[in-house]
């Protein structure tokens, strides 16, 4: 099509991939962040806000989308500098930690909370800037500060109204799929730079566990895949022994399922058998028994246990996969001791987290219950936060390491969860509509508003055109004002209002003249020096 | 310098023109939006939250900066679309306004705020990002839509504790300035299109007129201006006669000033000599003391009126420029009404604004007390706000002109005036710190600290090397705790815990041995049961 001559208009519309958000929308997520910030501050975390621009060199390459436009990141040359515009809250804490070392305390707990940037392909429900709601504790080694951020992230979610049951944080060990790699021959630990880009096409293949299929992951971890588009995703090129190890940790959670069930199934004999006749895994929940003198261990403490079971199995002699059992084993005892248990933890050797930079624990935290898809079948909602140790991201900036753990909360899910539950933000009340019957008293109408406004009332005088009443009354519907307040030039003179009750006056048409809309019983007469009282006393009532 | 071999670690440095805020900074600011919300929330204005990226086209370039990169601008392309960092949050607010003018309330009232972006020369004190705080009512015509937004912005300001008259609301109107270029030639009302660039050189030149007085503007106005620094900006070539009626305009502050001195100085004279010879100022004064039956007219009203005054010679026939002024007269009248008197609102002509898209009423709010520059001297503080109408923005993606105005607080500099006036973030209370004496009773220090949580008081347990425990004692200090709990083996032992208020024993050093630390009477040692209770009595010695 030609073009056609002279400055044609600019579109109204958000660029792809963006979204606008409105009135309830925007209260509720701050009342969330609020709650949430609420919880981490208690925690002993100082907030941190960076700003939304980052060199690219001090933002790092870790994203997993290594086949968009810069990685995944929105980026622009400005004078001699790379810029960027932040994909995640980590890397710029990593930057701060680095830049301010001597000022910090040491460990540094902060939280940071806002949006973050990912030049993801647009499509439905996937936006390109999203809210992120973080914690960290920089400086601290222990196991200990892994097993605090988990403490936090389930008390962070009760607090912003998912019940206990509604949530399990599942927890794992990137130290552990590295001794499994080093098992398949991938992971040498005299060299760990070798085969690096093949553990990461290892390790994004594994996170798509879920969306793939098996076939998905194998393709992967072999020469290549081919997805419904026609594009080939280049693999890790391993051979089938070196597969079909990884595959049996990607599948570890269904041998951990298999345990349970023979568990289960026959949970006397655990107890009943001679010691030296149980599977390791047996062994181990008759001990936890014994030593607690508890009921027998079944659910996810049993799930815990037969995690640590069978990833035992996978990593054989790694040291690291075997320091990596022992650190789960830590944070969960640490975690069930103070109460934060199985319930609400569990070992999960499902989660491995699809960003490059961890080091050690991995957890997620998915909500269980249900909700109805697009389509209207029920599936599980999954995942609303995510984070881990990173003990290198820091060292990027400094060349010395320096350990950190934290998580990411989801907040945009989080949100989309609450309203799943029923308990998004509601339908909140408009402000009182000051009407305008007489242009010759817009002076008068103010006060009227202003008066309304001191004595801490919502409330607006209706600034559109005046001449058409009707369009008043419908702008009042359109704000859901529970209050009207009228004054022509007769009541202006007598000294008096007309206070009107709109939701009891809901069902009268908006098209009504003023004079049906005068009669309606639920308008009062009041002076005009009970106005502020009245309108209290309409607002009691629905309130 | 030749390149070493190698990759190089990154700097570990905010790009330059941005900063970070730490802890108090940000909770600060964070109350201070809340409290401006919660004005703007009154009013009747609803949330939005729009993304900081738009495209380039529905951004538009309204900035001043019209020599930096992009129009100072922070621009990338993406695939085929332009996309840049929103500027203001005026231009995205009119995107919205057209793009769901279908299901907006018409007139729509909306606040927002958030991180803007400018690509300005970054310099000493001058921010790439800053923040904004936005209310604009768009669809409403009227007046009392301006003087809305200003009642609404003094509001505003005293709820985050600016003092009434320790701020005041400057109006002018842009008419007015088009009245003033009509009659110097430069605005023919028949084709608005002619000197459309002169007009804009006219507006940023008046603009900079503190900041290069009267000869730069006047330099500006015609050929042009060389900078300290030898850079040359292009003027707008006017001529002389031209030049003398723009600068008469320019410096019509100081022609109010004359009138009020000379009123001031001879105040009986305008109620005692025959009306008709008195100045038009002097019986605008006189009207309005005898229609208003108030004392004699003087500060902020009489200066009001004195602007009406030399702004209406500066017009002489211009239509444009006398609806200008009508409107200026009215929104003055409406706010002196309610008791948004001169203490707080005042006509004054060198308000223009620099944003090219204003169209009628702008206004500004300065804070009038002083503070001391960075060299000692005193100085006003200056503009912490700023605003007013701009008909045409959503015309130009709709085609038809929608009636907008609204105000924008400039956050960062109104955190840095309450600071100013010792209003600023104090030194928050610190977490409690429970200390760890003995590496195998991690699981102990764990619950002790959850209990605390629990309590809602904030505590962390020390996460370092717990080797040193002079290092725990400095971390400690470093994080101003107010309390620090200590078990060792025989405590725990015991079932009894330490707790050292920290704030009566800041005295002892922080290397000070654990035998001496202990020594102090500061410190009581209570059964485990009673931690929290203790730990709430020594809080509230502080709060």
């Amino acid at each position: 099509m030609a073009k056609t001559k002279g400055p044609s208009r600019p579109k109204a519309q958000t660029p792809k991939g963006f979204r606008d958000y409105f009135g309830a929308e925007v209260s509720a997520r701050r009342a969330m962040l609020d709650k949430i910030a609420e919880v981490y501050h208690r925690y002993g975390f100082d907030a941190l806000e960076t700003s939304a621009v980052e060199t690219v060199e001090a933002l790092g390459k870790f994203l997993p989308d290594v086949d968009r436009p810069n990685e995944g990141v929105f980026a622009w040359q400005e004078d001699d500098d790379w810029l960027a515009l932040r994909y995640d809250l980590t890397a710029p804490l990593a930057r701060v930690a680095a830049q301010y070392r001597q000022d910090l305390p040491t460990p540094y707990r902060r939280f940071a909370m806002g949006p973050v940037w990912r030049n993801e392909k647009p499509g439905p429900g996937r936006f390109r800037q999203f809210y992120q709601c973080d914690a960290d504790t920089v400086g601290a080694a222990s196991v200990a500060a892994d097993a605090e951020i988990c403490a936090m992230l389930a008390d962070a979610l009760e607090a912003v109204g998912i019940a206990r049951g509604d949530y399990v944080i599942r927890v794992n060990n990137r130290k552990v799929l590295n001794g499994v790699m080093e098992v398949a021959g991938i992971l040498d630990p005299a060299d760990p730079s070798r085969f690096e880009a093949e553990r990461g096409i290892v390790l994004r293949a594994i996170d798509k566990l879920d969306r793939l299929g098996v076939d998905g992951v194998r393709a992967l971890l072999g020469e290549g895949r081919k997805d419904e588009s026609g594009d080939f995703t280049k693999g890790a090129g391993l051979d089938e022994t070196k597969i079909a190890h990884i595959l049996k940790f990607a599948e570890a959670s269904k041998a951990v399922d298999t345990l349970i069930n023979d568990l289960e199934g026959a949970i006397e004999e655990v107890f009943d058998a001679s010691f030296e006749d149980l599977s390791s895994f047996q062994k181990a929940v008759r001990v936890s028994y014994e030593k607690r003198n508890e009921k027998p261990q079944t659910g996810n403490h049993a799930r815990s246990i037969a995690a640590l079971d069978v990833l035992g199995e996978l990593i054989e002699t790694s040291e690291e996969g075997q320091s990596g059992l022992d650190e789960l084993a830590q944070i969960v005892d640490l975690l069930y001791a103070q109460g934060y248990g199985p319930d609400r933890i569990v070992i999960d050797p499902s989660v491995v987290r699809g960003l490059g930079y961890y080091t050690g624990p991995v957890f997620e935290a998915e909500l269980t219950f249900e909700i109805l898809d697009e389509k209207g079948r029920p599936r599980q909602f999954g995942s609303v936060a995510g984070g881990g140790r990173y003990d290198d991201l820091v060292k990027r900036f400094t060349g010395q390491t320096v350990p950190a753990t934290g998580v990411s909360i989801g907040v945009d899910r989080l949100l989309a969860a609450l309203d799943a539950k029923g308990k998004g933000p509601g339908r909140a009340q408009g402000p009182v509509v000051v009407t305008v019957m007489d242009r010759t008293k817009m002076a008068d109408y103010m006060a009227l508003v202003n008066e309304l406004r001191q004595a801490g009332i919502r409330a607006e005088m209706y600034l559109g055109n005046p001449k058409n009443f009707g369009n008043q009354l419908k702008y009042a519907d359109k704000r859901e004002s529970p209050v009207a307040i009228i004054m022509g030039e007769d009541e202006a003179a007598r000294g008096v209002v007309q206070v009107k009750d709109l939701i009891l006056g809901a069902q009268i048409a908006a098209d009504a003249s003023v004079e049906e809309w005068k009669s309606q019983t639920q308008q009062v007469e009041v002076p005009r020096a009970d106005m502020v009282a009245t309108v209290r006393e309409i607002l009691a009532r629905y309130a």
